[in-house]
């Protein structure tokens, strides 16, 4: 059945009235709406409030609140509280606890640790769903499902192994299959029978800080996957009994990190009504990395997603919380809006007095007061956002770029006991992003699964692990005029972890044409030269791949070591395609260099016809409207960009654009 | 029952001859006595010959070595050597060893390490200390008796679980308080059993390495304050049997530490006849340092105290242990006597052949020789003592200033998850401590429970957790004339951790006049700029507070940041006295600026009227004879401050003190 | 019965055809002749194919892979597959596993972990050696066993705890004697039983990093040698079988590291037939490190020993592994040679697919193919060793000096708790043998136990533990005409860690002529200075001894700090020899000052007259024919000695040698 659209852009975020006395509830409302909040998410830590023993209920709390809430027409975001178990829960079934990487048990204490596996957890889990749902599935307030909070984590507990050996069972069928996908022979670890297979904890094949070292790479990998699909399973057995009751309510859990590791997000998207997702970017953080996870959450399902939570002013769990400037609130939100988000929601619509969050910023403080700073940001984009909220929602976010972001990549580049210590995924994919977002290039970021014919260009860089038929999808999206880009470290590994012989890049070395003989180790403080064909002199770190031509041509070769003048970045003309490849890690301007020869050759058109610091991107209504969003996200002064000097008005200020923009000016341009 | 004062000054220390030959005691006297050596502290660790089964004691080489030292006339301070058990013990009851943080049941093995709930250590202690109790009551060469070792340190274990259980049940009552005391609604971590508390290690609400990260802050600070109370039950069960045989020797148990973090010595004081302290600066530490921790210990009763240990040379367990310079360690010792102490106590009078202290420094090294530097200079040291023991025996040390120190926010400030990880209690107190230290005001450091209305000043920085009525006591010792300094993270939470809502410094609001509307974390590589209002240019670091004036006027501005103008160093008129709020941690010169002003404006009055780099102190005798120490603690020589040229004698030299003093130089001035 | 020797220069390296198709293992042969491969080590890591099940054994395979192997003329290198247990070893005999030093057991994973002390371990172990030795024992193509796989680390279980108290029993009769040794009256650590002694690990009397801390040192080293010894009775239990079926073939297992700390190879020198040794130098590794270890390992039976293994290219689990610069392997391969290699082995002659090593080096790599570099260098050193070879084999290197390294000393003076943190043996074992590699001296590395009477000079720093009848060894020595050096932290301790009375250093008192009062820390940041008797100015780091003369001379004294003035190196004449004690950590071209004395004082002879950067070795073959080895592992151009230009030819070329060595050039010249 097709569930509903948000009723209407949503602006508000997490709310815990429990955690207050009741006479106070109707001033937070009074407060909210002032600063035009519609909307809170509620009940996401309630379990002990709601059962305090077993099987005994007690709604009269959130009966209350959510009464409160829709007396006062708030849309509802309701979360079924399964993320946070309730003491008596572990005392009497300490199997709902997770055991460690270190292989202990833990107890009563923190969230987000349920034992995935635990038959107790799922029962006691479903009983609460069900019977919330059955309660509230009427109320036509409720207009988003939240099921648990954050899911993330692993467990190495004897059920999770149980599990996990029928998982695998499932998988390969045959003990001989298993053996050869994890290349058992090495070191003798031939498994004879499927009992003896041990989870990869520090006492057995992994060790040193958990999902970075591993001896049998393809064990750790399938071990999460197993673990993502086993969270997953709790998320759909939530889902399921929602839809019984209510089958039209969007469904959604809340994803999270920079992006998160453990808990593959492309799996999971299918299973999402919608998407949503908690946006904590440090201070320290370039401002194309929130843009590069707001893409990549608006491509899981290609649709609008929900801004679930941000900060209205600090956080107090990073390193370093230094205070949001002015304006600058607004303007990190209206990013996530200008990249596809149909929610603005933060955490925490009020302060709590304790816990360890209780530093978090929120829209009403300890002080209790709306004279401040933080509010009067919060009122002011939520006048903002009644503005164009309306007309904002369910628009597109086209693009005719994609990066590829995959999961299996995360883990096995991370694995990978290579020729240095120093490979990390998320760093290599966002110096690729970052080409397009600083061009202002609409970019996709995209699953190896994803169809990548609705793209002029294609980018996977360090596509170490690349599954059977992608080499074969990837080389017929060439043949048939596709662009293609990938890098060292790509092309070598099967699914499980196996090289492909006959010669690095493997299944992308047709497509390529280059054949990678043997790859240098840059040591960190060293780096590699090279020169490209005219002459413009390029700097390598990481790795230096040194590269054979099979059918393509050099485009940059290299000019240090006693390997200057082997080809070092490669285009290589196929059918009616091309594909390059670049043989190092290089500098921004170097990659720059490259990616401008690569990007104009194949037109792509910027949304700004010259290079600015602005940020632009473009968001499409249904029937065709052009919505620009022009974001200073710098401490400079930016004059606006020609192409909409004219013609232009800013639906913020219903005026035409200002022809400066100050740090953290927005404007919201249309035709 | 009243206790005796000390005999006498006490020149001496830590002495195990039961590690040597008994045909070796004699010629170790002598060598002792050559440097006026005139007490030895015995039998710390010496369970395992006591009682080398359960229940068989065997007391002759003790008998032995209490003879020899009482026929050399050497004043006892006898041990009950609880502080490390017999190896047969850890065999015969597990329980008796701690299960660490990480939920581990120790073994046999170092020291320190006995559970403070155990009921079987408990038992055997107190046999072994009555036995020997019973036995040397009656020597009248015994002066102080010394519970255990250093106390420190927590257990984890299920027996302190179930206790700790007992001592919550007994605080709060209910279990309705206890969960609104530690706010368990956030997270869903309500309690509705007793039984369902669980100790805060690893595996449950605390994490990261012991005492630094929590979830609950109520519960992990609630489980520090019930193990310094178990400790401290151990501590009381043993003086109580000491005390059926002998009522009148002081008893007291060694303090450690810069301070220990673990032990609440606020709490202990009481408890002890004498406080006596092991003082181990390293080499690193700012001369400063050492001076707080000795006013520390003075002001824990009021009371000059026992330098219990302290190194004639080296130590060997610090990173490094250069050699304390010529005449180095008589100035460092006659420090601790100048801040306080009433005894001069080394570790170890003879060298150990093995162990893991076997480098540490001794008056007696391994070559068994007298004509060595370090023996020359601990004669040299126990010459002058016995010439001005006796004048300084029992002395006072008169402050009108007081700095706050406290174990809960000690433990709640640096559990706190807030806007910097960079929050460490200690050197933010050391900061204001060495405004006084510097100007030679005297000054004392004292608990939260003291009597403020001594002191004309009372200087609390980072009074981060203000138990109930603290903020009263506060606002009304100002308010009948007394002067308060206090600090940016002040006034913010009750004593369970709980933030104290209507606006920061919560109770401290009224007397301070400001209201902080926020907080900027300051980038450890960043500072934030100041201006005083007559223009001086001061620099803060850590965190900023957006501070509204409500009654107080500013007295430093910001001058940077977008809050540059807003006020950052406040002072309030409040009835007959005044408060100070420092909204940053300001460097030292900065913070001297702002304490010259505060200072000018009381007429505190330093020991010496013009600034001098030389440490002085003044003790007071019981007769009112005023005694001043004048230390060179610095590498160049320094000119004597005219307040001492005319009228005084030098206590040391019996002649006129030198009007230069060169580095390590020491003189005890009298009229 | 006499061993038989290596029937010819080896040249091969592991080969694991049962991880491939059988119908590759005739291509690959080819490819391996075709570079005049002649040896293959196999059977490394089979456990698992050969015995499925317990008791159920399978050499089908393995009968293929000999048969193919033979029938190419292969020397076989047989290993005997113990490394590594199979997945059902584990399930059904958990005991099999080690107990980590946080006292965990583990489970299936990884590979060398088993229990020294397991039954069923050395039961199933013993089977399968039986099974395999008598199946292959008369194949006359294997040249030698090879006894499990790099034997390293410790065990912490009960069943060890229950072998070390044995073991205990047996080396110190008595409990009396036992608590003297350990000296375990401190702290009360005495024990009363057998039972009562617990292994020493992070939850008894160790802690911090394995082997790195602990209390009571006696317990903690006595830990390490009946660690060593255990695992030696394990390489022992497999050399009695296979010499019960075949007592000509040498018998060895492969020595490792740099050197492995955990393994007492002096101890195991004895029972291996021939010394084998994998050789894996740190791309970052000073060049004398690797001829250390190769000295090291010829000295540890004065014959020349197998390089067992090393990469032909990179490694891939090092932190960063540069590729080798073209020629660069066959240079480092050779200088093992020169040192006293008489094989040259890789790990590993076909790349795997699947592993943790799958990007380790390999003879054939991924690609397959042979037109590399990789594969090109291989092809040219097999030619060259096809030549030279059979003239190398079985030659000697004749030294007259001795570097003494001791593995007690490893252990004890790392387990220190000193003045510093910073004691580290090896590096300062380096500084003192780069003063005769830099030479071009030939140096044994030897053990405490050695003759020293060979040798015109001992070299032993940082000697601090001195067994008992050593410090009398090296006072005959010296009073014969030996010459002796030593330094700071040396004569110290007894071999369980009890300090020499009397007055540092010791027993080495007497020959070195000093007492040592005091020894100085120096920080990391700083050092002290000192002046030689002709006014050259030298720098020390770490620690400064503070000398007394008692019979020596200084010849150099300290020049900065207190200490000025006092003897910091010094030489003494005893009898017919001389000593050296060298008071501080000297930096490189301090100590080569002091050593130009020295030497200069003994008439030395380096192998070139002049000083030169080039690298010069020299091997005796056993009709007397001289070898010399000309390496230049430096980055520039080097000229040829004027001692080797005339009269000389090259053996590599047949040629003259070339007047000027580029980097990575080698010549082997003889008369």
């Amino acid at each position: 059945m097709m569930k509903k659209e948000l009723p209407r852009f949503l602006y508000g975020g997490d709310y815990n009235p429990e955690q207050w006395p009741e006479e106070t509830w109707s001033d937070d409302i009074k407060v909210f709406k002032q600063a035009d909040i519609n909307s809170a998410t509620i009940n996401v830590f309630s379990w002990a409030l709601l059962e305090p023993a077993e099987g005994q209920f007690n709604f009269s709390k959130l009966d209350k609140i959510i009464k409160e809430l829709s007396n006062a027409n708030f849309d509802i975001v309701l979360a079924t509280s399964t993320a946070a178990m309730p003491a008596w829960m572990f005392k009497k079934y300490p199997d709902v606890a997770r055991v460690d990487y270190q292989g202990r048990r833990h107890v009563f204490g923190a969230r987000h640790n349920f034992c995935p596996s635990s038959k107790n957890y799922q029962r006691l889990a479903s009983d609460l769903v069900r019977r919330l749902v059955e309660r509230y599935a009427d109320n036509p307030h409720i207009v988003v499902w939240h099921v648990n909070n954050e899911y993330g984590g692993n467990c190495y507990c004897q059920e999770c192994q149980a599990e996990f050996r029928k998982w695998l069972k499932d998988r390969y069928h045959s003990l001989n299959n298993l053996n050869r996908a994890w290349n058992m022979n090495v070191w003798s670890h031939t498994i004879y029978n499927w009992d003896e297979i041990v989870v990869p904890n520090e006492l057995g094949d992994a060790w040193g800080p958990e999902g970075t070292e591993t001896i049998v790479a393809g064990l750790s990998i399938d071990y999460l996957r197993f673990q993502s699909t086993q969270m997953l399973k709790l998320f759909k057995m939530e889902k399921q009994i929602i839809e019984e009751y209510d089958p039209e309510t969007p469904v959604t859990t809340n994803f999270h990190s920079l992006p998160n590791k453990m808990i593959d997000y492309q799996q999971w998207a299918a299973a999402q009504d919608i998407i949503s997702y908690d946006s904590y970017p440090a201070y320290d953080m370039p401002k194309y990395h929130p843009a590069f996870l707001y893409d990549l959450m608006r491509s899981l399902k290609h649709q609008p997603f929900m801004l679930m939570e941000s900060t209205p002013s600090q956080v107090n769990w990073q390193q370093y919380s230094p205070l949001k400037r002015p304006r600058q609130m607004r303007a990190t939100e209206l990013q996530a809006v200008a990249h596809g988000a149909d929610t603005v929601q933060f955490f925490q619509l009020k302060q709590a007095v304790g816990g360890s969050e209780k530093f978090h910023g929120a829209v009403i403080p300890h002080s209790g007061r709306t004279d401040t700073r933080a509010y009067r940001e919060v009122e002011r984009l939520g006048h903002d956002l009644k503005k164009v909220g309306p007309v904002i929602k369910g628009s597109q976010n086209p693009a005719k770029v994609a990066i590829v972001f995959d999961w299996s990549n995360f883990w096995s580049f991370e694995y990978v006991d290579g020729i240095t210590q120093d490979f990390a995924y998320l760093p290599i994919i966002l110096d690729y992003y970052r080409q397009f977002y600083e061009r202002n290039i609409p970019t996709d970021v995209i699953a190896v699964d994803d169809d990548f014919s609705n793209y002029d260009l294609v980018v996977a860089p360090v596509l170490y692990m690349v599954k059977p038929g992608l080499g074969k999808k990837i080389t017929d999206y060439v043949a048939s005029g596709g662009n293609f880009v990938t890098s060292f470290m790509s092309g070598m590994v099967n699914s499980t972890d196996n090289v492909y012989l006959g010669g690095y890049p493997g299944p992308l070395k047709e497509v390529t044409g280059v054949w990678v003989e043997e790859s240098d180790a840059i040591l960190p403080e060293k780096d590699v030269k090279l020169q490209t064909n005219d002459g413009k002199h390029l700097t390598g770190t990481l790795v230096a791949d040194l590269i054979h031509l099979e059918h393509a041509e050099a485009i940059a070769k290299y000019d240090s070591e006693f390997y200057a003048g082997m080809p070092a970045v490669t285009e290589n003309h196929y059918h009616r395609g091309k594909a390059w490849y670049i043989g190092s890690r290089l500098d921004h301007a170097s990659l720059s260099t490259i990616f401008d020869q690569i990007i104009g050759s194949l037109k792509l058109k910027p949304l700004s016809a010259k290079k600015t610091a602005l940020e632009i991107t473009k968001r499409v209504t249904t029937d065709g409207q052009k919505l620009y969003f022009i974001l200073n996200m710098g401490n400079d002064q930016q004059p606006l960009p020609n192409d909409f000097k004219e013609g232009y008005h800013d639906l913020l200020t219903g005026q035409s654009p200002k022809n400066v923009l100050n740090p953290w000016d927005v404007e919201l341009l249309t035709h």
